[in-house]
């Protein structure tokens, strides 16, 4: 636990005043001011982030983090929990849909076993299992606090290595047979949201297995006494009104300025979300929260992908408020919960792909927005250089 | 006219077998069916254009068309009509949005004076000017029908040009100070909608000036007799069975059957779009019509830019029915008609930037995504060679 308050107390707010330099270079370029749209909010967020007016990111990682969930047990997904460890081993031969669009991007994919429920080995997987899937979450806690808070911190340490090695830009990814059962029950436990409204299709069920997935994300709220609950994690987050207030500044936009109290733990709404996260989370989940604590820490930007890796970015905006000045969402999927989940961290997504695949696939396709916007800052013509007229 | 029947005429249905069969790859490969979404829309629709399974793209353009516009001297824009020129030679001098876009996209810029008021001379501008700029639209037609008809064939050959040169995809762009208001006015004249629904801020105008935007529309759709006029075209193309039914299958998706008589002229509606866009389109307007339907015409596929370029490809699908099946949409741009256009036209936009540049800056981004569904087909792993479960 000292590690994980450790790692969310070294994150910081963004570099305002560089993104604000950002923006002015923005406002002289042959454009209506604010034409380019989100790519200009990539520019003047990036700008923040890292300090530099115009940052160029030349290594760049997609870290797909799997693990299994006890919760297959009650038959949920379209798939086998089996197919968890083969795709693992087809990201490792390069194989996948994320291995593809990453070489597409000029990012390297870094596979992370953080609990499969098989005994993988492979020169290029890192392995930080913490153990061999989690406990059937409608029976009882899918993980302890020791558990999820190890994941939390291996997630980070990822990063740490990667950074040193000399990447600067991240992408979450996951796989694992089961976690949008597990993100659906993350989603109502957080926001309060019905389970019908937040439980999709997944790999893609039918009515009967839909149905059946809701009441099985019931139950497992049910089980582990999370029912309710949001509520009166909103009324103790009233009184701590300093942690509060930090979170929605933060949250509200890139820009927003963060007292310096919020850097410190969000207090008892944090305690929650790692209660929440242990309860009916899933380790590939819980090492995805460290990744974005970690790309925050060192000032890296990292995009998040789909309804799993935005829970993972919700519960982080819950456990370190500013972090979320650091995450760039990336699409808006096809799982129904997906919305409401980056509504509630801030985020606006960028692509509109329908895609419902995981593994960070709608997140490495913004890089090359990332890369494009970084371009607009360097190349675009002044009104002054080009001799264009302003209104 | 004879040059744009004959256009017309040479537009042939896609190869909807090929797009089967690119369908059928993609559901061997490793990830549930369908879960790439848009990204798998791309390969079956780029595979029945081209009669490819896995067509790639070597040479791409995005072809920006620029024009003056008379109804300048009502006073619609926040900028002045002399931008156009400046701009171009910034297109011209690779200083702007657009070069910066293309080159991160890998495709050349190809610039087109269809009807800037100005002389222009560069030995990289592409001259095709019809005049210079178009008649106020608020007090007489625009253009001529002669002059809107030379300005589509002129169009065309440009792409029968590039054609020749190997160039295989392409993306429309524009420039023209004033063409937000001929747009919206063509929209409104199409479709019935009110002016206050289809006409937005263009470049970044006040309240008072879209107020007066609005009224120089309607004007302009008063003294050229088109107010009301779409409810009449609907029942005229109501008892052209053949051409309107045609159209409602070719626009539906790219998938749908069309019948052999779908190639001819779309007839009454086909006449009135013509119409319309003469008198209250413009030059670029008109001109990318014409890139469009050559785009069509060479079974290549064409990527659709924001407001403007997307009413160019609504008169082209009005003309020729067929050709909306070789129409890729990009991005959903700030301009409050561009939802309705695209709609119209049966398109799905996969970008949402909240741009409203225009140039072609949303078009030359989805490049990138065309790339990465090529990849998908060409480099994912199948079921059987990465010895993953199926459901």
């Amino acid at each position: 636990m000292n590690n994980l308050h450790n790692l969310i107390n070294a994150i910081a707010p963004i570099h305002q005043e560089v993104a604000l330099q950002a923006n002015d270079h923005l406002n002289q370029l042959t454009k209506p001011q604010g034409s380019l749209g989100k790519l200009e909010d990539i520019a003047r967020q990036v700008a923040g982030i890292t300090g530099e007016v115009m940052p160029t990111f030349e290594q760049k990682a997609v870290i797909v983090m799997a693990g299994d969930h006890g919760v297959c047990e009650e038959g949920i997904s379209a798939f086998p929990a089996a197919v968890t460890p083969q795709m693992v081993l087809n990201f490792l031969y390069g194989g996948a849909a994320v291995n593809v669009l990453a070489r597409h991007a000029g990012a390297d994919v870094v596979c992370v076993d953080m609990g499969v429920n098989a005994d993988l080995e492979h020169p290029n997987l890192v392995s930080r299992k913490v153990r061999k899937g989690t406990r059937n979450m409608a029976k009882e806690a899918a993980l302890t606090l020791e558990e999820t808070t190890q994941a939390i911190v291996a997630g980070s340490e990822i990063v740490d290595d990667l950074v040193a090695k000399g990447y600067r830009l991240f992408a979450t990814g996951e796989m694992g047979i089961g976690n949008t059962t597990a993100s659906a029950a993350i989603l109502c436990a957080l926001t309060g949201l019905d389970p019908a409204l937040a439980v999709g299709r997944g790999t893609g069920i039918d009515d009967a297995t839909w149905l059946h997935k809701q009441s099985v994300v019931n139950t497992a709220l049910a089980v582990n006494g999370l029912l309710g609950r949001e509520a009166g994690v909103t009324e103790a987050s009233a009184s701590a009104s300093a942690s509060a207030g930090a979170r929605e500044s933060a949250s509200a936009s890139a820009g927003a300025s963060a007292s310096a109290s919020a850097s410190a733990s969000a207090g008892s709404s944090g305690d929650y979300a790692l209660e929440v996260l242990s309860k009916v989370g899933g380790l590939e989940i819980a090492g995805l929260v460290g990744v974005i604590l970690g790309a925050a820490k060192h000032r890296c930007p990292v995009v998040v992908d789909g309804f799993i890796s935005s829970t993972a970015a919700l519960v982080a905006s819950r456990l370190a408020p500013l972090s979320a000045s650091y995450m760039l969402a990336s699409h808006l999927s096809q799982e129904q919960g997906h919305r409401k989940v980056l509504e509630s961290t801030g985020l606006a997504a960028m692509l509109q792909m329908d895609m419902r695949l995981g593994e960070g696939t709608g997140a490495v396709l913004v890089f090359n927005l990332i890369d494009a916007a970084g371009k607009i800052m360097k190349e675009m013509a002044t009104f002054e250089s080009a001799g264009v007229s302003r209104e």
